[in-house]
């Protein structure tokens, strides 16, 4: 076991990354510093995120930029997990910081002074809360808010305060629960007005990028970050999604669309009537929407009905976690070496034949990525090896 | 009954006219010469045809272009008729022109003096050709020459001949068989030359057409065919439909791949093998060919994929026998003024919702017409009424 150093710690972070901002350093930066952490973790979304839509650029890219920033290991969240409504989201991910054997985990919050791990445990003490929540009149943080109002008389009024408490929540349930770390939200205030100064939120950043609109970003993003974006421009969204999903809800049988993950209610007979007329994506999900469904919901079902993803294959995921390792440092290097012995899930540096089978350990990331990778020419998980020291390891 | 001629005579051609060309307007007026009917009928492909690709012109152009060289009549071969091999095709369409109510049925051929009657008696007396062939080592058109060898002694070295002689099959097996009418092919030695002068094959015309160039083609074709080409330059080919297939192929799973018509003997994990490297169509019929299977074949096969169509939806659809008018002049709206009270199968001018149901009339029909609307933006079933006069009637 020489060349290990044995007693690393490590912090984690959960994030998207879509794309790395000032906001993201800030919040690696001060995370290190409060968790007095060897190594900062970036456990990342993959080529899908939460509210149901492409990453704009692939996981590769955005692990490299995350390297770049400061992080020191990048794992993806499985797209199992990635691309859930906020409590799963948390939970799975919690769950894989743990695996990695992460001691602390650090997140952004508008209320950073509230006691979490209190919170957490009284929180984790209610019942099931997604089996609470099968309505979906309202959007799911609206819901949440209400029964966190109800059971505990909290009023959440901020939406990383509110997620901050699902990892909470997850964490609490932990058998070995991790040292939480709230870090101040900087720039939140910034997140309607655009990128005015250091800070300006993912989305704002997305719809300048969209918009080919480049002027003040390089104020609210990392030199790193800058640079990428200036020489890019194939951003990934629905746009070029949508005539796949398009010719496939269109040449599906309804039989074939009840089988896709949450497709429930009829729900697949609404898709087959709205679609014909619908010529853009935003149309369509105009055209489905009810006050039955938030568009959260109904853009996540659309990217599962697009990728063809099933309730079992979804269940077959989660009950299957594992840890792809996307990039590193030397430190993040020196840890994945102190850990390999002893981590509880399979960690995965190069996906081989047998992980990528619809039944293997990785057949539904595989899948998913096999899209992306139509789309943009580039391979993204086969062949691909984690990325050290800005390019990737051979 | 009044305004109704209660004595019409019609005659069936089947045909793809794609597109229609100087060959195919010699055997519509020789056609109806040789068989002095007052009516003829064109039963054509609809958007998709014999050789497993799309026309490159829908079929209500195709249809158009048909009535302005001639035709009175215009009805489509639906789907699952004529995207099927010669003897199937030729089974399905002769059985329309039967139920249409014609008395003769034209067909171009190298050997017109051939006795076609008594040759289709002879062949449909032999076991079911088809199930002869569950082999595809060679092409269809190979097997049947040599099956006709070995029965009948025939040697059959032209490709209308064959053809004609599946016409012929079906024919002798109605209960009452139409007049045969083969109708001596010109202009066939230039099917490998090219369009030298006024006989150009579909092929060969199709051939300059997608490569831009339009010389030599107004000789080959009607007026009507040549003003057409001049302002149209947007061919549907399998360049546009890949993307979509390759999108299926790696979103499906093995399971519904298995469900393809036509997908037997583990064709679907070489579907998934081989799409992911292949950059075109052209390059992924490649990788699959083995010597046991013809690219026709292969190319259906990937028509049926793209379009998820499952064996029983074929043969619902060949149960289900059904006549959509595409276009008439007057002579064509006073046959089917004098036919509709005795027609045996469901003339349809016009598709509502219920026949465009999954389980409904047409329901294959208007699945597989969706992507060619989608592709094009111009409706294809739903909406639409037989082409009158060089206009659709409202």
């Amino acid at each position: 076991m020489k060349h290990t150093k044995t007693d690393l710690t490590a912090c984690g972070i959960i994030a998207e990354y879509n794309p790395f901002h000032n906001g993201h350093l800030y919040q690696l930066q001060t995370a290190r510093k409060q968790s007095h952490a060897d190594v900062m973790v970036a456990l990342i979304s993959g080529n899908y995120v939460e509210r149901g839509e492409p990453a704009i650029v692939d996981k590769w890219q955005r692990a490299q930029l995350a390297l770049r920033a400061g992080a020191d290991l990048v794992i993806e969240l499985p797209f199992a997990d990635a691309v859930e409504p906020a409590d799963r989201f948390a939970t799975g991910a919690v769950r894989l910081l743990a695996a990695l054997g992460c001691q602390s985990l650090a997140f952004g919050s508008e209320e950073p002074d509230a006691d979490y791990a209190q919170l957490g445990q009284e929180l984790a003490a209610l019942p099931d809360l997604h089996a609470a929540f099968t309505d979906y009149t309202q959007t799911y943080a609206t819901q949440l808010n209400q029964y966190y109002q109800e059971k505990l008389h909290l009023n959440i009024s901020h939406a990383n305060h509110l997620l901050g408490l699902s990892y909470a929540t997850a964490n609490a349930r932990l058998q070995q629960p991790l040292q939480l770390i709230a870090v101040p939200r900087v720039g939140s205030a910034h997140d309607q007005a655009g990128a005015h100064d250091q800070f300006a939120s993912a989305s704002a950043i997305r719809t300048k990028l969209l918009a080919g609109d480049l002027a003040g970003l390089a104020a609210v993003v990392p030199p790193s970050t800058w640079q990428f974006l200036q020489v890019h421009s194939d951003w990934l969204t629905w746009d070029q999604l949508f005539p796949f999903l398009k010719y496939r809800i269109q040449s599906a049988s309804l039989a074939e669309l009840r089988r896709i993950y949450q497709m429930s209610e009829g729900l697949e007979y609404r898709f087959q009537q709205q679609i014909g007329a619908s010529q853009t994506f935003a149309a369509f999900l105009k055209a489905l929407k009810t006050k039955r469904y938030t568009y959260a919901r109904l853009r996540r079902l659309c990217l599962y009905t697009l990728l063809n993803v099933t309730t079992s294959e979804m269940k077959q995921a989660y009950d299957q976690p594992y840890l792809q390792v996307l990039g590193f440092n030397q430190a993040g290097q020196a840890y994945l070496h102190q850990i390999k012995k002893t981590v509880t899930v399979p960690l995965v540096t190069r996906v081989d034949a047998k992980m990528g089978r619809a039944d293997g350990l990785l057949g539904l990331e595989v899948r998913v990525d096999t899209l992306i990778q139509q789309l943009t020419g580039v391979p993204q998980d086969y062949g691909r090896h984690p990325i050290f020291k800005g390019k990737e390891l051979e």
